[in-house]
């Protein structure tokens, strides 16, 4: 086995993390004195049933904090895969996060927020010193079950869960019933064509996420950060880490206009169009060239009717 | 609002909880007396960056326990998409969880395990109490970044991540080289098929994997535990859950042979049915029914091809 990383390289360690895919929360608290406060946080999990404990963790420099420390109830909100921009918004420093959305007030009065797939009212338990982090020990009081398609994050990007069903074999092939379900179909093939396409991604050394960046980087130059949020879909302290990544790979320099590839991340973006081509190449020789031409004309209805 | 479900019922806080989609993970570590202990956990996470600390969960039931406790070290691996039977081998009670494994040992002794997403070498830096779990922090000395799709586990069902790309609008078409892409059209088109779908299976009140095991049973009467769990393909904790929360709704009744379903079952499990096919027809109603054949055989080619 090659030598691991020591943990000294924040940023090498932060990448390493974003392996583990997590949801999305907003968690919402009011101190005694009106003052609300609300973070987005993947970092929610469960602790216990007997008692009901959760857990997360925040930042010691966050300016929630007192208000999190003082407020005796916080309410933990699991993002459906439809609030990106409730992330996005709880996730920036702003005068009122809360500006537009009116929240009821829950226990202790922290705002509720709707839409969510979930939600868990608790009694703060527990403050404990986790580095440079708060780990917020939570008594759950009170939830709702909404149910509802996740949001998660995964290498820094936001991502959607995709049920994994058992997969046909040649041995099995598919019963008549789910052979003839466009969405059944669909969640196969898709899982299939990721499982060979995803490890010859990933081998150039790139995460998903500075993949992409450096994609759209190559198809847009000199865009804004605002407008490159929107491109690559990821949120800006991901993008951040993306940049520093690809910086510190001579993949990326920094010009006038904002970022700009090198001629190695030119290249390196060659190689990744390269990868997507000859992936594709092998996948539809063996088919029909005309059924190929009509699954695409209805992929593309399928999206537009979305 | 609706009066929140109080914390007393520990099963449909569970379920409530399983709204929060994460990875998996295989934790590790050898006691001084040379015993190793494994355990798949999805508690995981990280905590703080300086100094480098993360976190899992471990239930104080657990026979893995003193293992954890004594040991100077344990590492923690992030599974990746195609490890669900590494997940299951570790979350089963077994003499000799590692049995044909044949693990190096990493840091204290700890079994390192191969074909992960990333792995985390911890020392054991504090154990604090969490109810019926104990809270293990760990320090992270090493790490391994793998880089690979992970697995995912959410509303008790393995699956996989489906990176969230920014949709085409009306306004904003596909740009050619996009538009032509399989990968692309295939991510898009399930997203936008998911997003309609999606609300309506939810608003039965069934999670999608209480729905998944209905229609398993429904059409295979009599599995035994070994068969439902590879048909529905979730763990043995999940379809326990899932099995009471259908018991409890009058869904399902014990047989003489396993479960069978009862007739509100029946008539739930063809809700379920006409959903799909209602769905189905409203996405295939605007498509050319020769182009939807076409599409379909591409679909069933790429399957078997992956």
């Amino acid at each position: 086995m090659n030598a691991p990383a020591t943990a000294h390289d924040a940023r090498a360690l932060r990448r390493a993390l974003g392996n583990f895919a997590t949801g999305v929360t907003v968690v919402t608290a009011t101190a005694p004195d009106g003052e609300r406060a609300g973070v987005t946080a993947n970092s929610f999990n469960s602790v216990s049933l007997d008692p009901p404990l959760v857990l997360w963790s925040l930042d010691k420099r966050s300016a929630s904090h007192p208000v999190f420390a003082q407020a005796s109830h916080f309410v933990v909100h699991v993002l459906a895969a439809d609030q990106i921009e409730l992330s996005n918004r709880f996730a920036r420093a702003a005068a009122d996060k809360f500006a537009g959305l009116e929240p009821e007030a829950g226990r202790g009065g922290a705002p509720l927020l709707d839409g969510c797939a979930a939600r868990f009212h608790c009694r703060l338990h527990q403050q404990l010193d986790g580095g440079d982090h708060w780990i917020l020990l939570g008594l759950v009081e009170a939830f709702d079950d909404f149910g509802a398609a996740p949001l998660l994050y995964h290498q820094g990007m936001y991502a959607a869960a995709l049920p994994r069903s058992r997969p046909a074999t040649a041995a099995e092939p598919l019963p008549g019933w789910l052979g003839d379900n466009l969405l059944y179909l669909l969640t196969q093939a898709l899982q299939a064509y990721q499982a060979s396409y995803q490890p010859r991604q990933l081998a150039t050394g790139l995460s998903s996420g500075e993949a992409r960046m450096l994609l759209v980087l190559e198809q847009h130059s000199g865009l804004d950060a605002c407008a490159l949020q929107r491109e690559v879909a990821m949120p800006a302290t991901e993008i951040e880490l993306a940049e520093m990544v690809l910086l510190r790979k001579g993949l990326l320099a920094r010009g006038d206009t904002g970022h700009e590839l090198t001629a190695l991340g030119r290249e390196q973006a060659a190689t990744l169009w390269r990868i997507a081509r000859q992936q594709q190449q092998d996948i539809q020789s063996g088919l029909d060239e005309q059924d190929l031409a009509a699954c695409k004309r209805v992929l593309r209805a399928l999206i537009q009717q979305g």
